[in-house]
Order: C-alpha cells, then sequence, then structure tokens
C-alpha cells in the first residue's frame, strides 16, 4: 500500500508542475518516472490493475448478437414505416433541466453529466420527453414519426431477465389535435403487428387511462394530493400481491385503510367492452367527470380496436397504472404470456415488452407559453423481446451468419498476392462483397476451411494456368462443385449463384 | 429576485422534510406550495424560464436531414459489407480509467458523467478504445468489425463546418496477425470507394508512418521524451502555418531552434513512390532503424494500393502526425479537395472526412498479460459529409420524401370512418404501407392535399357505392387518373402500381 501512496504523491507532484507551466522537459521526466511507478504497482499487485469490463448494467453486443437484433430491428423499422411514420434523431444526453419534474419517483434513475463547467447535462431516460422538447422547440404541433435509441437509467439491473441500465426503446408516437381514439387505436395495432410479427408467443395488452383511475381514486376517497403517490403504488401491482401495496398505502404514504380497501376492489376487475359498459353504469364512477371521460373514450377504443379485430387481445384492466408522470389520458402495456416452451432451456420470466399512452400535457411543458399538443405514442421494450429470441437461436443452433460475403478470393499456389488482391479489386468495384486472407500465401485448405466457418458459398481460385486461360475457378463451398468461369462474367455468374442481382 | 430566494428557502424545506422523512401530507403540501412559486415565478419573470435548446455542440436531426443521413449511411455500410465485416456495439460510456491515457492532449475533451455512487463512467471519445477494450476482454485475436455509433468529444463546436460535440463515426478495422500492409491497404481501399460512392467531388488521401515520424524527430535532434509533444505540434499543420507551429515547438515545447529547422524541411515533403524511394536513399533516415522500417512498409503499401487502382488519390505527406497517442504505424486522413461548385451557395471550409491508421499496441494496454493485437482502421467522419450533402439538397430543390407510404385510405363521404379503418387494417396486414388521416369526416381535399404534400403516390377512396359494389376507387396523385379496383385484388393493385412486390 506504501506504492500506492508513493504513486498518489507523484502524480500530485505532476499535476502541480502542469499547473504552474513548468519546463516541459521537467513534466516530461516526472511523468515518465509516475507511468514507471504505476507500471510497478500494476506488475506487482495484480488487484490494483485495471478491471476490464463494461460499466455495470451494459453490455456489448456480439456480431452474432447484432445479426440477432438486426432482425427485430428491422421487423419494428418495417411496421413502423408501414404505419406512415417518419424518423427523427436527438441528442444522448438533454439539459438536465428538460428532464426536470417529468418522471415522478423515477427521477433518482437519472444519469448526471459531471459539471465540467459550462450546461449541466443528463443522460436522456427514455424518448418521450426529448420528444416533447423537440416539438416545442420546432414548434411541430403535427407528426408521426419513430425513434429508435439508447436511454438511460441507473436502476438495478437484471441483466438476465433483459434489464439493464443502457437499453433500446423504439417509440412510435402520434402529436397532433385528432379525434379522439383513433390515433390510439393505431398505437395498440402497431404494438399487436409487432408482437405477432416476431413470433415471441401468446401476449396480452392491458389497457387503462389515467383519467379512470383518477376518477377511481377519487370516489375511493384519496385526498387530491396523494393521486400520483398513490398511483406510484397501484403501478407496483405487476410485481407485488396487493396485501404489500395495500400496506404501501396505509404504512408509508399515510392513506386511510378505507380508502386502501375500496381501491382494492377496482384494482382487481379487468375485462372488455362488458366490464367498461358495467363501470359506466357504476353508481360511483358514473358520478365522477373525469371516469366518466375516460370510460367513454374507453368504448370508443375498443370499437375501433374491435374493427383492427385486436380486441381479443386487448384487456381493459383498472390494475395498470404505469409509473411516469406525464400520462394524462389511455395507458397501455404489453406482456408476454408464459408458457410452456420446449424450445427454451429454462423459461424466462419477462414482464412488459411494450408500453405508452397519451401525454397530452408534456408539449405545454416545455412551450413558453403553455401551449398544448396532444400526444399518443407507444414504446417497444426491445432489450426483452432481444433476450428472448438471443435464448431461442441457443437452443435452437440455429448457425447464424455474421456477415454477407458472397465470394472469397483464393489461390492454391504461392506467390499469387498481387493476383488476388487485383482481382477482388474488380469483384468490389462491381459491387461484390468479397474477401481475401491477408497472408502472401495462404494454404487452400485453410481458404476453404475459412468459408466454412463464416458461411462463405463461393470461392474464386486463381492459378498460374487460369490466368493464362483468361478464367477463373469458382467453386461452391457446399457442393464442391467447381466450374471455370471466363474472367469477364465472373461477376454475373457470382451475381446469380448468390440470388443477388 | 426576492422571489428567487424565497424559491430556494421553500426547495430547501421541502429538501429536509423528504430527509426527515417526514409525513407524506405535509410534503405533498410543501411540493404544492413550491410548485406553486415556481410557476409565479416563471410567470412574471420570463427570463428564468427554461431554455429551449439542445445542449452545446449537439443538435437534433429533422424527418429530412434523417433521410439523408440514411442515405449516406447506407452507403457506408454497404461498403463496409462489401469488404466482409461484421458489425459489433459497445455502451455509449466505459469505465472512466478505460479511456485513460490514450489520447494524449486530447484526453482534456472527454465527458465524464457525474459520480452518483459506483464505478467512474465517462463517455466514449471514439470507437476505437472500446473496440480495443472489447477485444481484450473478450480475448479475440482476429475479427473484421465495423461499428457506426456516436461518440463525444467537449471540443470547441464549429456547426456550420459540421464539427459537434456528439457526432457519429463509422469505423472499420481490421484486427489480426497478418502479413504486412495488406489490411492496411484495404482500409485505403475504402475510404476511396466511400468518398467515391458519395461523389463529394475530388479529394486526397494524406498517408504517413508513426515510425517514419519518430525516426525523423530522432535525425532532427528532437530528444526521446518530446516525440509525442513534437508530434501534437506538427499534427497542427493543416490548420495553422509552419512558422506558427515551429514558434509552439521552440517557444512552448522548449525544441532547439536548429531541431525544428531540421523538421521543417521534412514536414514540406509529399509525394508518391519516387519520394518513399528518395527517402530510402535519404543519408540521415536510412540510418534510422524505425524510418527505414516505416519507409518498406510505405513503398509496399503503394505497390498494394498501385494494385487497387487508388494511388493516384494517395499521397504520402511528411506533415501528417494525427493527434491521437496510440497509433504505432501507417497513418492517414482524407481531406475533400475545395473546387469551384455551382450547386453551394456558399463555399464549405470542410477538413479532414475520414482518417485512421495502425495501432498495434492499444489492445495489449488492455489485456492483462500485455498480448498484443495488431489492428489497423479507418473512420469515416460522418458530419462534415452529412453537411456538405445536406447543403447541396438544400440548393438543388431537391424533394425528398420522409415516409415510404404507398396509399393514403380515404373518403369523399362522411360517416366512413369506421370502413376506412376496417380497409386500412387489411391493407396493413397485407404488408401495404398505409396511411388514413385521424378524422371522423375530413374533407376530400384535405385528404388528396396530404397526399400532394408528402408524396404518397395513391389513394384509396372508400364509398357507399363502392363499398356496395365490392370494389374500391384507386386514384393516381400524380396523375388524377381514377380507377375502380375488386377489393380483393386491391393489394396486387398497390404493389404493382408502387413498384414494391
Amino acid at each position: 500500500m506504501a506504492d500506492e501512496a508513493a504513486v498518489r504523491a507523484q502524480a500530485e507532484a505532476v499535476r502541480r508542475l502542469k499547473q504552474d507551466k513548468a519546463d516541459p522537459d521537467e513534466i516530461a521526466k516526472e511523468v515518465a518516472k509516475l507511468l514507471e511507478m504505476k507500471a510497478q504497482l500494476g506488475g506487482d499487485e495484480g488487484k490494483h490493475k485495471f478491471v476490464l469490463k463494461t460499466p455495470k448494467g451494459t453490455r456489448d453486443y456480439s456480431p452474432k448478437q447484432m445479426a440477432i437484433r438486426e432482425r427485430v430491428f428491422n421487423a419494428i423499422i418495417a411496421c413502423f414505416k408501414r404505419h406512415g411514420a417518419e424518423v427523427i434523431d436527438t441528442p444522448v444526453f438533454e439539459l438536465k433541466e428538460t428532464l426536470t419534474g417529468k418522471y415522478g419517483e423515477d427521477s433518482k434513475l437519472i444519469y448526471d453529466l459531471k459539471d465540467q463547467g459550462g450546461e449541466l447535462l443528463s443522460l436522456r431516460y427514455d424518448l418521450t420527453v426529448p420528444f416533447a422538447r423537440y416539438l416545442a422547440m420546432n414548434k411541430i404541433t403535427n407528426i408521426k414519426r419513430y425513434h429508435i435509441a439508447k436511454v438511460y437509467r441507473r436502476d438495478n439491473p437484471a441483466m438476465t431477465r433483459g434489464r439493464y441500465r443502457e437499453f433500446y426503446q423504439c417509440d412510435f408516437d402520434i402529436a397532433g389535435q385528432f379525434d379522439p381514439m383513433i390515433p390510439d387505436a393505431e398505437c395498440l395495432k402497431i404494438v399487436h403487428e409487432i408482437l405477432s410479427d416476431l413470433q415471441l408467443g401468446d401476449f396480452l395488452v392491458k389497457v387503462n387511462d389515467r383519467r379512470i383511475l383518477d376518477g377511481m381514486f377519487a370516489v375511493c376517497g384519496v385526498p387530491d394530493s396523494k393521486f400520483r403517490m398513490i398511483c406510484s403504488s397501484v403501478d407496483k401491482l405487476d410485481k407485488m400481491p396487493w396485501e404489500e401495496v395495500r400496506s404501501e398505502m396505509v404504512g408509508e404514504k399515510g392513506l386511510s385503510p378505507e380508502a386502501a380497501d375500496r381501491i382494492g376492489e377496482y384494482v382487481q376487475l379487468h375485462g372488455g367492452l362488458d366490464l367498461i359498459e358495467r363501470l359506466i353504469q357504476d353508481p360511483k364512477l358514473s358520478q365522477n367527470k373525469l371516469a366518466k371521460e375516460g370510460l367513454g373514450d374507453m368504448k370508443l377504443l375498443f370499437e375501433y380496436l374491435t374493427l383492427f379485430g385486436i380486441a381479443g387481445k386487448i384487456s381493459f384492466d383498472l390494475s395498470l397504472a404505469r409509473g411516469l408522470d406525464y400520462y394524462t389520458g389511455v395507458i397501455y402495456e404489453a406482456v408476454l404470456l408464459q408458457q410452456e416452451n420446449d424450445h427454451m432451456e429454462e423459461p424466462v420470466s419477462v414482464g412488459s415488452v411494450a408500453g405508452g399512452g397519451r401525454y397530452d400535457g408534456l408539449v405545454g411543458m416545455f412551450d413558453p407559453k403553455g401551449r398544448k399538443v396532444p400526444c399518443v405514442g407507444v414504446s417497444i421494450g426491445i432489450e426483452r423481446i432481444f433476450s428472448i429470441l438471443e435464448q431461442r437461436v441457443e437452443a435452437s443452433e440455429e448457425k447464424i451468419r455474421t456477415t454477407e460475403t458472397q465470394v472469397l478470393v483464393a489461390s492454391a499456389q504461392k506467390k499469387l498476392l498481387e493476383e488476388r488482391l487485383k482481382l477482388i479489386s474488380e469483384l468490389w468495384d462491381a459491387g461484390i462483397k468479397a474477401e481475401v486472407l491477408y497472408k502472401k500465401n495462404p494454404k487452400l485448405l485453410n481458404q476453404l476451411q475459412y468459408c466454412e466457418d463464416t458461411g462463405i458459398p463461393l470461392v474464386a481460385i486463381v492459378g498460374e494456368q487460369e490466368l493464362k486461360d483468361g478464367v477463373v475457378k469458382l467453386r461452391v463451398v457446399a457442393t464442391r462443385e467447381e466450374v471455370n468461369v471466363p474472367r469477364e462474367s465472373l461477376v454475373e455468374e457470382i451475381r446469380t449463384r448468390t440470388n443477388q442481382p
């Protein structure tokens, strides 16, 4: 430990020299000494050495993982484009104050940047608040856009379950003043299309409305000031049993036991149009203006969902609350239904895979004059979906190619590097995906093995005789078939055989 | 200002209550009071209000900009895939110590995250160091990969010239022990292909070698300890005249005037194979082992570049130094050549658009046993390229579509919302990209105008009569031609007419 102190002292000395703008030569000498001391320390005591890892809650994506990820992204993007969405991008960090007051209890999970002089910045927590900031800043009142990007939350990671501190969100939002529930229904259609496309098994989309929740709180006797707080408690019902949630309401949040019990009765309810009709008749709820509005819209929503042919997968569920502060109307969350699945080695416990809702007040929070832009959107939780698909690929032993290379340019004889380079250059310039081993004289066997390993379907072999004859020997890796192809028709031949015109 | 102080005091009171875990009711009451005070303050004094902007040096991408960005990305990714690259991804931040000691003087530009407990983190400064960390961590000794992602530098932004604090890098790297200069030559081929593909006008790729620079410094009489420092000065030659660089070397960095003058003679040299041959014969340089190695490899490189047919665009330039510490061999940088360009409103001053080099020691800095993995790579500076293309699009008044929607589902009569929703649902399920206006009873004119504005080529019109006849009226926006299409062949008809089978 004495050494470590010495290193610190030396580092301090160097800092001081730099601060004093000392003679650069002297600084360089002291820096060299410092580096040597550090190297010794590292060499002698392994435990002081640098830890080789990614930050907690984050991960790298390997080429194989990226191949799976791209499949998922492509399916999602195709759906967003099918629904006519434009795409935007925003910076990974925002002014800290842009994020302040938007996330309720979850604000503590925001990553701040160090104050290095200048503006105070935070990493984005979701894509919704930056979207609202973008709309207000550019005075956009009407847009349908998607945005796929990473967001950051200092949450407790549970990486085996696909919960990370850095993760992708795939958001689709519709902003604008429209007739009720049409865009809202489209968002649910999108969730349905994506989860069906990705073949993740059976799923259910829970739907509720913040106005119904607020009305319910009011008729249950929750004081106005406690609405958000109690809403956060209800939000925990997917992870905790009612008894625990109830005791949080009464114990920590100071709600009366009677009010809690009344809430308890409502949050057990879930169903479809029948339940909505029943609640519209509910003697207490029907007296509350907010609840009445919410239930009316919920009925309309289910009518549209029926037209879309997807009402069967949607459940009106009074226990759905969603944590974020900014929702003002309909809210929803898609969950995969656990099932017997022979493909998986062990059952994966997967929570919500998509969620969203209406947030009519958020843009107004950014507009200097408070002008509102009604918005509704959905966010696909790609990481959990990705975890499932990755496990499925692992279990199925499906071979995934990580490159698209069509042909390897090879030679059987020595001293043909120049010829290989000339040929591959021709192929690249013609748009053919081609590789060559970076060896002067690679063995043919190694070149063929490389194709087997990486799934390259063709080998273009140059040799003395072929060069004389003006041909290239084209070998099909799978069948070992070999044909001599005139050099001038090689590109065409490769295109045809790899089905990439 | 009295109000502001009161708000601060109230905020402090709330903090204390929360800290003391006071009665939640009381906290809620005080929070409400605080929010009201803040609202009043905001209302009364505009200048205290929230600033609506993105952080300094960053920007949003609008749908139109994204459309241009995607074109550029697609060209670059196509090139990387043509060369057989896999793709990886890494987190946006790394452990702070992962980045420490890799960037020389530029380290001061790294963004650190705030210490919120746990690990100390920094935003990535480039994609090369995370790549080296990835290789060492996963014990990968052989890979060819690309990585396209944002990096972060607290530099002085010059946004009109495409210099941002958050910007994309598009990196292609080849790691592994190979025969000399073959992967290096491929990296230059890639730069050449991409810059040609993007039609950015004439360009030049400057090439040098760190070993030649170090050898040159040695024979010019620069002390070993000053190599990196003087290298940083040479790196500034693209922005400063030699006289200024010289005075930095002599004044700030304490180099002897004679040594500086000797350097001054070398750094004026640039050329091709002829210059390389001449320097191989140079009485001083040829005595230096490093310089000799570097010049030998440079000769080999130019032979390969000639085979690739690109030597004409490559200039061996002794003034090229590159700022980063980690380069060990060949280095390169592509610059666009300024030209008369009638398309641009004002000439854009564009610096380097691509750069890279060999860094054989970087992976070893992460490996616990110091095992080296030789690497060479190139990074495409997408932002500057993007700036140019964006200006070109602006000037040309080319209309860029920001969606791919094939058809708008419309109606001419009222009360047909349900029918429109049923039809669009059929189209979506068949994979057609379709939109509908979110109005119960939109005017036909508004629906047609929407197509004009957004470039949607077809309109599928439902009406009472069409419904009875089992047809849909399909209108071609550009020609105003209208045909009745049987409902069951509508999907096929749309596919054919939009050329998207």
